[in-house]
């Protein structure tokens, strides 16, 4: 089975909307998932507000020119970040654990890169009830940015729950929006 | 060599610092550095905004307070943006190349949790100048949240850069400060 899906919400994700998942039962090897999303500066500006990473290189276009990549890159760990929200949203979605993450990180991802989050199940252990899922982060341009593979427990019951809302998130005076 | 350091930012990180990094060869094994971070409800709600993870689990305390962790938790990939951010920021610093993560979630993270992350050199490769850093990120009851290692390729070339300057993040109405 193949899935795709679009990660592009709405201004801060201010809709509330369902999310369902996939119980341990359900989920075969081979089983795969894919979902979408645009890195805009801002992306990388709240990640960088966020983790205290403020290397120039990532948010200083005079300052990346004169590096080997020539203009701003996201901070690698952003992709880890869409890796773990496409496991808790998407595939197992709620109910799983998260128990472990490797990532690769292989290729720079710059600004107005359209990233496919990749993810496929290669193992099953039914006594814990591990998964584990091959990760691969594409670019436009089918280049890998990051791979890994996350480990997770996946959920023994359905559900569907209704997800959170936040407040808005500006960024000066420029409403954020996810990836634009 | 230990050294302790706090990440403990002016609001929305407006003040520039200069940082500096640790060439290869200046790196030993055994080498140690820990940077402290308090965890906020507003960081969580950014997490979420960014990565788009709105799973109510770590966003609503009704919901939470229905699990078993008993209220809201962050997600486990902060702590993976942490340790990145300590890498870039601190050792071995700006001029590293970030090649690779491994991240196992081993406890929950609460709003008000300090946290801890010690980075600790294990192994290096003179050819590659890859440097293998163990992360361990432990709370304030000296429990283990979050442990892997890194993989990083250290500068060959001492560098004092000036940290980058952002946009005043807000939530809502409320101006954003890391961990506050």
């Amino acid at each position: 089975m193949s899935e795709s899906a679009s990660n592009s919400p709405s201004p801060n994700h201010k809709n509330q909307q369902n999310i369902s998942n996939y119980c341990y039962e359900e989920i075969e090897i081979g089983q795969n998932i894919c979902v979408n999303r645009t890195i805009s500066g801002d992306d990388i500006k709240l990640f960088a507000a966020l983790s205290g990473d403020l290397n120039p290189l990532h948010l200083d276009e005079d300052y990346a020119a004169t590096t080997t990549f020539g203009k701003p890159i996201a901070h690698g760990m952003l992709c880890g970040a869409l890796i773990s929200a496409t496991v808790a949203m998407n595939f197992p979605g709620p109910g799983s654990i998260y128990r472990s993450q490797t990532i690769r990180f292989t290729k720079p991802v710059y600004i107005g890169d359209t990233l496919t989050i990749d993810l496929s199940v290669t193992e099953k252990q039914d006594r814990s009830k591990l998964v584990t899922i091959k990760c691969i982060i594409t670019n436009q341009h089918g280049k890998t940015v990051a791979s890994g593979d996350a480990g997770v427990i996946a959920p023994t019951e359905k559900l569907t729950i209704q997800t959170a809302t936040l407040p808005t998130v500006s960024l000066g005076e420029k409403i954020y929006c996810a990836g634009k």
